[in-house]
């Protein structure tokens, strides 16, 4: 029996990962058939990709058929699975988004603030081509979608898009769990906890300990040990007692941007000073790394790639697979459809949230209202991110103009302006949709 | 490590079932001591039933120390679990819900129509009370319910008892799942459903088979073999095909009393005449039954006992003690809090839904909206639920008039004052609350 | 200034008292031409109607020019109001919604039960055709609604034709102010009752005497005089004290076919033994005052008029285009957008409800949660109209099933598919959307 | 007939202008008797301040009676209406409200921001007081609450007082009309906005001129004229034409505070610097306005009380009042219960909106869904409402920083807790809850 898996974008740095993870499962996930694809201007790397992933493939011995393609809708032919791991004008683009940001004073982050929506705007039209083809070609394959920002994607596509097995997934809840593990000193495996919110904007509300609720242990330790789960791209500070205490919950790293606005602009803006922007830390990595790539002796997954943001991505992706597969019915925390999981937010919008994962996809668990002191931000990022998908699906000016100024990290009339202007003439190449 | 379960209401005939379970269980389930409590007036059963579930355990050679009581409060001392099965005024006062709403051509079946009311008014304030002992003495333990009203009951105590470890349970479920596996040739395990609603107003939305959506096949296959899948206890008249192509779901029995008052009652009605109520009934089949299990000999359960309407309840009550205990995280079906999982129901009541089971108890599963065609005979049922409780709480007159008026089995703001009058008159000795 | 009034479906008996509510309101809207509409079947009697409309203007002096056409479009050029009055299928539709009903011992009744649903099915595509023209032609135009099932027929406009300028109008809440000013010996103008519900089956949540709130007083009054405020076309019965005691509102008097399911089938099954259904007994009416209106010496609105069972819905309908006209501000009944004013029922749903009348239209006034007596199945009747709108928008027959078996007073699978089957059949020529 | 009005806080320097209100409309509301009341430290000034406005009534001629008194439970004896216009603490709390924000790089105005806050939470206490009081003494009177922050103390008192007669009341909406009338030349009383959101987080959704909607050319002439309708009290920035066109509604004077919170804070830092605090700024035109009143020939209120950020305050509780007694029916913009009216906040807190004036009190106008640009704001503003309110009832220090970190005007974690801990050691005297 066949089990083919498409990824596009196929030659990210990542990739060595992915491929990795498919071997690790083998013998529950018996993969016969990868196709890396990619765009022609990135040609070349995923010529050097796809020769790594053949080494790594030959050394396990396993039958799994791999190559690559520059035409997507042949690699989506009789796909099982579509796992999307795109950037939209590349790391320049990127790297244009946090300049222009932080010269306003404003963050830039990739997934957050003007950054966030401008890579939004650039990713989520051509997320929906890629459905399209889907949804023509191999319409029962499940996407699984690590594109950032990953859940305003995931939503986009769900609401606008005719194929709707669509599956968003994120590191950070496997981070978070990692760093409880490591606190509590315990098995990662023992380890569960409730999530409740948005993509990059979630909360851990509690965590459970071989099911028993040992959240305010957690979270002293986590004050006592200053425990730092933030992923390498972003940065870290870390909380003060009163905030965790009266939180309650576990916050995810990018709740830094929200909460301590100040003094993460201020350390944004001193690393790019000193070191430029991240997507320029970012492009010297990936090109030590394609150079590693090359070496034709190199036949594993290089180290260097876990200290990237994004470690952990595929295994949340593989095991996603994993339980579609095999009907496994366990729960992972991924991007879906809320359907009333959280009373408080649209039915019909994507959370990010603990799900029962089976063939017919995921099925969120429902939470009960918001807790009062995350509930008025929570829903006015929710209404962003709407805001957001509006925009970038209609191009229309005034839409994404109303995006920019009501999210929390800009919300000033004038600034948002300028920054839409400048970032709307530098990506122009990538948003067709605003050039009507 | 001692494991102890309670057992109020033990000296029911179903006890040797949930005996039964505890042995099949034992090696992930390693109970250390049962209890079985019971009131004075069932002193002479609880010894019969104690006397045979020692021979059953006998027979096993397991080490599990059982015992029975008439003091509830010392049985309640370390409990673990504690399993509630009462039935408040016995057979003798369903006898009086049956007849006396077949006397004024009402279905008084016992968790439906005039009578499922009356059990409700009568088995909440004794509810309460048990969940107020167990809060006091063993405020750890899990109350697994199967009284009936099991839905009703259940939500009452979670919005009136400060014990909030609460689950009701019941069998109607599992039975579907049996016969979807016996008409589609497979095994149960293999079949999950989908269930929306609340306990005895449950559908079954879509039916999977390995986790394929196997819903239109099934409906098929329904009409095709005029499947029974009616519990002992109920009457069984098949569905039109009409009916279940526009429901697209799979009713569960007791919609029959809803979407074929006309005929259940007039079937009801000839059975009455025939053998006298359903409670006559069952007195003779308990009656026969307790005279089997005087028998020394006897040291299984017998097989008259899964004859019997509530068959399996206990496999569903033990599967929920042993996933907890063990916390599974698999997906059973329960009487638990809605908390969103279905928007169109309050975030505060309880549904019969799929939830994942945990040492922290279960999760409901997100449905999103109910299909309009069950949405306001749904809603109306759960709005009239929350009529019963507060009759039942309060003691109000007019607050049991309105439950009554607004069952869609009644209707009629006369006939609903008659059966009201007659029943509070009919069951004044355990409606201590109506009495002020 | 011209001030143009379209009347469709202008042939109607009722047509001279809405003539005569012109003419008393002309000081403050000040009508100058009004154009009655029917089709070709309604020729004689919209000539009538007319020949007497004219009469009644002429001994008013009033300069208002009327006219007849059966050219639809082109009375609605340059329209500023544009009643529709009209019944699809007339009086011959009606009698065989009422016998098929009453022959299989369910309610035919003009707009509950079947006899509702099948005039919904009949109406709503008709209306559509008119709201359409109304858009194309006078956009500007208000269309005032007196059209049958009038809730349902103005929330399927409201949902699907482009026209959003639309209202509902019915005579029962006027009626109910009426019978609450002669109980209370006070002027009607005095009198205001917060209305909760939809058409036919609005409650009066609160009735105020010049601002005081006295409802339990006028509940009082109507339980000791049995006061009968049904309309003509209706049975009248009366409430049991515990029923409106448990209410604590005031129903209305359709409510009696769901809360007297039994003794109003009882009474419509005598009275159509006796006299035939009540379509039959209009016919003789509406024969009878037809040949009134040839008199040519008729000059006023015949006093018999006011015996029907729609006697005031003109009242109703001129006071709302007075008021929009005027930009008045004040407080009417009207059925419009929910908008949250009911939060129990969809925000885009229409309800019976006091609204705020200005230039702009009606505004609803916000009611809060519905008392949990009535909230089960007002959402239920509720869920039903949309099953309904569904139903007659798409002509798909499981959707008129679902209707059908959902509604209260059906509510029983085969019943329904009998009903269904037979209306469907001998409206055939009125349902176009099921023949496809 | 008597009409009595206790007047709380009656030595304020606003009373001139509510006895002139009372005055104005003697013949539709023919007030008999006013009494001031006020705490012992403003003894002076009540004592001025009563002489003044007994020579007002004087001069007028009305058989009024006024007296003054600091026997608060005395003065509520048979009062028909009692306004509440206090300030716990005074003008100093003011100022250390606005010291100490601004100290820290934040705003620290009375309503918004971190001055908010503690107004609220310094006044709610006092106002429950009151509230009992009335409760106790005059239940039928209505309270009318012009004490700041007027949503949140009007919330905290609907949802935590026994007497529910509360309405609070705003200039705001008033002078917003007022400035609409200039900018389009018209009579104000052919105004009306269509409000939605909150006390000082209000926007005028709709402007309609004689009934006709005018929004877009309102929208136009405030760009051109760079029109200004701040009240005296605050900033006045002005907004840009992307703004305004994303917003498409107008904006409120507040609103300056969430959308140029940098220019405004700069701006209220250049004021502090030249001039000291708004409350220093304050301090001396009451100073100066009590001299003016002691002047025994003064018998008019003086022309500079306009110049006040709360001018019309009281022409709006007059207003108010008068439609109350009169039972009039009319529209006026209130801060009242939900309800619905916006179905995207919650059914039971407290919003600014349209209302229908009567006897019973005022009736929200539903507005349904709030538009997607302003959605997410308007909730979060809401739920950081609700946390004061639960920090102002509690004195819990945790809700009180989850408010302060929560205010979008301050969002940081490290910031919000300096904030804090300053405010409530500057304010203990007057934060008795926080003191258990």
């Amino acid at each position: 029996m066949s089990l083919k898996v498409t990824i596009i974008g196929g030659g990210s740095s990542y990739t060595p990962e992915i491929i990795e993870g498919f071997m690790n499962r083998y013998p529950s996930f018996p993969v016969t058939e990868i196709v890396l694809v990619d765009i022609e201007k990135g040609h070349n790397k995923l010529k050097i990709v796809t020769s790594l992933a053949k080494r790594m493939i030959q050394k396990s011995g396993l039958p799994i058929k791999l190559s690559y393609t520059l035409d997507r809708r042949k690699a989506l032919e009789n796909a099982d699975f579509v796992a999307t791991q795109i950037r939209v004008g590349g790391l320049d683009a990127r790297e244009k988004d946090e300049r222009i940001s932080l010269s306003h004073g404003v963050i830039g982050q990739e997934t957050n603030g003007a950054g966030g929506i401008f890579k939004a705007l650039r990713t989520i039209p051509v997320m929906l081509d890629i459905a399209q083809d889907i949804h023509e070609i191999c319409p029962n394959a499940w996407m699984i979608n690590f594109t950032n920002p990953a859940g305003i994607v995931t939503e986009a596509l769900l609401k606008y898009s005719p194929h709707k097995k669509v599956i968003g997934v994120c590191n950070i809840p496997f981070n978070m769990k990692n760093s409880v593990a490591e606190m509590m000193d315990c098995n990662v495996n023992d380890v569960e906890i409730e999530f409740i919110g948005m993509n990059h904007f979630v909360f851990g509300r509690s965590v459970y300990i071989q099911g028993e609720d040992r959240t305010a242990a957690v979270l002293e330790k986590m004050l006592q040990q200053n425990v730092d789960y933030s992923p390498a791209n972003i940065v870290s500070i870390g909380w003060s007692e009163t905030f965790i205490h009266a939180l309650k919950m576990l916050p995810n790293p990018y709740h830094q941007y929200y909460f301590q606005k100040e003094e993460t602009l201020e350390k944004d803006l001193t690393a790019f000073k000193e070191n430029g922007t991240r997507s320029e830390v970012v492009k010297q990595v990936e090109m030590d790394l394609f150079e590693k790539y090359k070496d034709e002796n190199l036949d594993v997954k290089p180290e260097e790639l876990e200290k990237r943001g994004g470690a952990y991505y595929s295994d949340a992706a593989c095991n996603l697979m994993d339980s579609i597969h095999n009907n496994k019915g366990d729960v992972q925390t991924v991007n879906t459809m809320n359907n009333g999981a959280i009373p408080d937010l649209p039915t019909n919008s994507v959370i990010e949230v603990n799900a029962v994962i089976t063939k017919d996809g995921p099925k969120a668990i429902a939470s009960g209202h918001l807790p009062l002191n995350i509930k008025g931000i929570t829903i006015q990022m929710k209404a962003f991110e709407e805001l957001v998908i509006e925009a970038a699906i209609s191009g229309d000016y005034l839409k994404a103009y109303e995006a920019m100024v009501m999210n929390p990290l800009v919300q000033n009339e004038k600034k948002a302006k300028i920054l839409l202007d400048e970032l709307l003439e530098a990506h122009k190449d990538y948003l067709p949709q605003f050039q009507k």
